[in-house]
């Protein structure tokens, strides 16, 4: 599945359709293998201690899900989020970006599927792991 | 399983454990049978369109499992997510809170179990549904 | 949304399309507020101390998604599991049915949502609880 | 996470503890890297058109998790499902073994994290894909 929208355009397009989280979330790669996203954890995102919190670890794997899907179906296109079930594991380590490696499973007509492990920067045993669907509605 | 601390104590206790997310979630009902908590819906929640983000139905219905689980357990134990499952099926109304209902299935030693729809103020389809696990370590 | 299919017409198709697992459910009540279905437990389905296994109680759960969600597109339609997220939280008591208990929360156009409570015939607490999305291809 | 129990030995360890499944399941690899099982599909497993039915790919996620567990911490322990998530991603080719490849993501006290990918053996694209959570109760 060739990658229709490379990193620098869909870092610019993301800042577009989600203008409430710009400058939350990089590209550091994407390509047909691997996407690899990152949080860059701001104080909104913390829990006491330091540590990113759940929510934005979600935030990050439904984004990179996003991401892995509008690449290859293009800006055009439309999609949601329909299911995402995500396991956390352990505690993110402190003062680090919290790091998403994604891989695109499935892209149907009508479904995406993504897997995506989530690592402390620097940490080789993953925080968390996400799975996510999202539906792709017809063109209009 | 009796509630052991009300709504305004639990209240309170959130605003001290999670001091980032201070005045976002309301707790409308808090008894035996079902929890009630609101998402007091801000600018950074919203997506274009004034509709609420899934992020953001996600930090509803893990605070929602953590209510459920911590007003039974008590307040000096703890409890972190261990596995969320949800799903996202209506857009939500835009202008409107977002309110959880949230049922604990089990509260076992070391495992809770929570369920938990999400809906738009006034209307009646669930915009969501998660279920959450929840791991209680031992007391220290 | 209407019941399309009665429950004993829908027991004689489920016979008919899924002919390897005829006489392993029952349909106790079909109607728009709930569906109940049984699992008569056979040798095959149950463990060492003559307790459902897991993979039965999947396959109740399954079913009654299923069945839920083809009572109301009807029985020319088709409906394949995209997704299915099951918590197992109780050991069933030995001897006695499992009960699902299903309510459809979702019927669009490309996929339904059911949630359904897994029951020890008797007991009041659920064994087990899933949900489950199916997806309704487009009519042929 | 050193393999504790290697692959002829486990494989009888499943005969013994799940009589009712004998034969039903193979252990083609097992090492700290990766575990590799087949469901030997019969009649029984099989949908019409020779393809191998839903509950019974969970059956062979479940089964490969525990294995991946209770090869690390040992025969005479205890482990039990508590939650699995799947998607079904593709139709399993027909007349063909479904593989599994699972990884262990994390061992803990009381808690493993297994993911899973389904193959119809010699196809590149998985079938489905599966994450489950073992409780690991405390030694009696």
């Amino acid at each position: 599945m060739p990658i229709k929208v490379p990193a620098d355009e869909m870092a610019e397009f993301l800042d577009e359709v989600f203008p409430q989280v710009k400058g939350m979330f990089g590209i550091d790669r994407l390509d047909e293998d691997l996407l690899v996203m990152r949080l860059h954890a701001s104080e909104q995102h913390l829990r006491p201690g330091g540590t990113v919190s759940g929510p934005a670890m979600f935030s990050l794997a439904d984004v990179a899900a996003y991401v892995a899907t509008m690449a290859r179906i293009g800006k055009e296109a439309l999609a949601v989020t329909t299911n995402c079930s995500i396991d956390f594991m352990r505690k993110p380590a402190a003062g680090v970006d919290v790091v998403a490696h994604a891989k695109l499973l499935k892209l149907g007509k009508t479904l995406s599927v993504t897997e995506v492990l989530l690592y402390s920067e620097g940490s080789p045993d993953p925080v968390a792991r996400a799975n996510l669907t999202y539906s792709i509605p017809p063109a209009r």
